[in-house]
Order: C-alpha cells, then sequence, then structure tokens
C-alpha cells in the first residue's frame, strides 16, 4: 500500500493516475467521499461521491477501512473491498489520501504501508498553480490555502518527503520508492525457500 | 552508505564499479586486506593489499573503520578516512564487504546504513560463473563455493534482498534503492526550513 498526500495543486492526483495507468501491477483505490463534485471530476474515478447517509451505512456495515471527517466539513473514507481484493492478487495499492488517512492505515497495516509527502516548490508556485487550474472560486482557493500550512505541518509522519519541483521527476522517484519497497527483505515471499535451493547438489 | 554483499559470483563487483562510474555523487570505499591478490586485480582499485604487519598497525592506529578476520585466514577492513571525507562532502559510499562488515558497520551508524544482499538466480549459475571466469584454480572454487552456503544464511541482516539474474535489471534495481533511500525524510536535511518557508506572504 502506497500512501501520497500532499497539499492541493501538488500534483498528487495526476503522478497517482500516471503511475496506475503505466504499471499494471497497481491500482488506485478510489476514496468515498461526502464532498461535492467538482468541475472536471468523474464519479468512480476521483471518488465515489455518496450523500450522508449512505457513507454512514458503509461505516456502519464494517465496509470502510479508514474514514476521517476532514476539516469539520466532508467525510472522507477507503472502502475495504477494492484494497483486499487487489492485495491478494499481489497487486500494489495507491491512496491519494490526506494525513489522517495515512496515520489510521499505518495503524491497521504498519508494515505493509509506504508514505510518501508531496511538497510544492515554494509557497508562490503553489498559489499560481491553484489559480491557474481554475478549478474552484477564487474564495475556496482561498479558504483551502489557508489549510495548507496545518497540512503540511504534518509531514513527519511520512517516510519519504519529495518537492515537486518537475512533474516527471518526480514520477520517476515515486517509481524508485516504488521499485525499492518490493524488494525489501520482508516483502519477499517465498525467499527462504528459494535460499534454501542454493546448496550444492546431492551428487 | 549503502553496502552490498553477496556470495562470490554473484556480480556485486560489476555492480559496484557500475554504478560509481555512471553516478559522480557516490565512490567507492576500497578495503584494505591481507589476503593475496587475484589475476585481474589492481592494488589501491580492487583492494588495498597489506602485509599483517601494516594491517595491524591501521588497526592499532585507529585508521579503520571495522575490521574482521574472515574464515580464519584473511583480514579485511574498512579505511576511515576516505569514507568520512565523501560523506562530508555529501556523497554516498558503497560499500563491498561482507555480512560481517556490514553488521558492524550497522552497529556504527544504523540509520545512515542501507544493506543490500545479492543472490545468484540458482546454484548452478552460481558454479557456472565461478567456473567461467577462471580467476580461480579449481580446489580454490570449490573451497569457495563450500562457504557459500553459510554465507548466504545471513541475508536476513539486510535490508534489500536481490536475484540477480539480469544484470542491467540488477543495477536498475540498486539506484532505484539508492534514490529512494536519499529522499527518505529523516535523510534529507534542512526539510524544516524549508516547510518553515511554505506559508502565506505577509502582505
Amino acid at each position: 500500500m502506497l500512501v501520497l498526500a500532499a497539499p492541493p495543486g501538488c500534483g498528487k492526483t495526476t503522478i497517482v493516475q500516471e503511475i496506475a495507468k503505466t504499471d499494471p501491477m497497481t491500482m488506485i483505490s478510489v476514496s468515498a467521499t461526502t464532498r461535492a463534485l467538482r468541475p472536471g471530476e468523474v464519479d468512480g474515478k476521483h471518488y465515489y461521491f455518496v450523500d450522508r447517509k449512505k457513507f454512514q451505512q458503509m461505516v456502519d456495515g464494517g465496509e470502510m477501512m479508514e474514514y476521517a471527517l476532514v476539516y469539520n466539513s466532508n467525510m472522507y473514507g477507503t472502502p475495504k473491498a477494492p484494497v483486499e481484493k487487489a492485495l491478494k492478487e499481489g497487486r500494489d495499492v495507491l491512496f491519494d489520501i490526506d494525513w489522517q488517512g495515512n496515520r489510521k492505515l499505518s495503524d491497521i497495516a504498519k508494515d505493509d504501508v509506504v508514505s510518501i509527502f508531496l511538497l510544492p516548490p515554494s509557497w508562490a508556485e503553489l498559489e499560481r498553480r491553484l489559480y491557474d487550474r481554475a478549478q474552484d472560486s477564487r474564495e475556496e482557493i482561498t479558504r483551502r490555502l489557508g489549510k495548507v500550512p496545518d497540512e503540511i505541518s504534518h509531514y513527519k509522519d511520512f517516510q519519504y518527503v519529495l518537492v515537486n519541483t518537475d512533474l516527471n521527476k518526480t514520477i520517476k522517484q515515486v517509481y524508485s520508492i516504488l521499485e525499492a519497497e518490493r524488494i525489501k527483505r520482508h516483502r519477499l515471499s517465498d525467499l527462504q525457500d528459494f535460499v534454501d535451493t542454493l546448496k550444492p547438489l546431492k551428487k
């Protein structure tokens, strides 16, 4: 399980989508949320957009791996079934979630979670990206920017920290992390069985 | 500090030399040894070949970072000065050492050591490689092969385990490890200073 967290405008969603598209051994965990769909977003791809009642049903039914109330306004959660299915198939699951989601996921499965925090190259660049993509109103952008310093303060919870100055370089770095973490000793199943075969053949 | 350990014939030296050649931010720690120079080896490149008296002088003079007697026959050690100089310059140091050296290095500087153990794809392939390179006599090869299962049994001391089936793929994997480990949060100096700049500008 690979968690990517970042303030808005750091390129997180682009990176996660790119990796899922190019690496068949990965898939994205699509979160459920009670927040409104933004222009350009697709239900079932970026999020499962559900109302509060449906969200609560999923929680009560034990269908959520983790969930949280973000900034006292909207609920976000990770549906359990698709993640468990993908892991069983030996695939890596990418999580585009925030520090709260990462903390809960790490509590559930510490050794199986790899966490990356993305930072913008500068505050000015972060503002520029948010205004340029014009996905939200100026008021909404100001509101979201106001929360960024608090979000960033949680970077210490994460194993890796990347500054996304150049998108291609950052994607390459995430790939390196993915490749390296896959060959960590404790993740190699059947390693002892293989090592047992490395002996002189009986003559 | 990146440790690569492996039984003979796993491609360890080739990999370390290739990385040092292509990545200017790395350098190889050249060990000192009391064993005899083998055909093709160059003093000062593959090892510093010294006699027992000189080796003991280096130990007594505090010039060794770690040293060990290997298989009750030869001494191997890591001269301290070049490693400290390279680390001070911000370079990564590659260690082509065995499990004993890795254990001692990890004892000295746990958080700064990344360790990789290389395995051959099969026992038959390991034998083939050792006989093919014809660096040693048949008796010497038989002797070295006899020690391999014991060496391999120490793979559990290492953070990463690679099976060297394809040299180019293995080199790429070592690069991924190097790149990923460089962006681990605890290795990023001045990160907090940078994070402190990510705030709205005072108007």
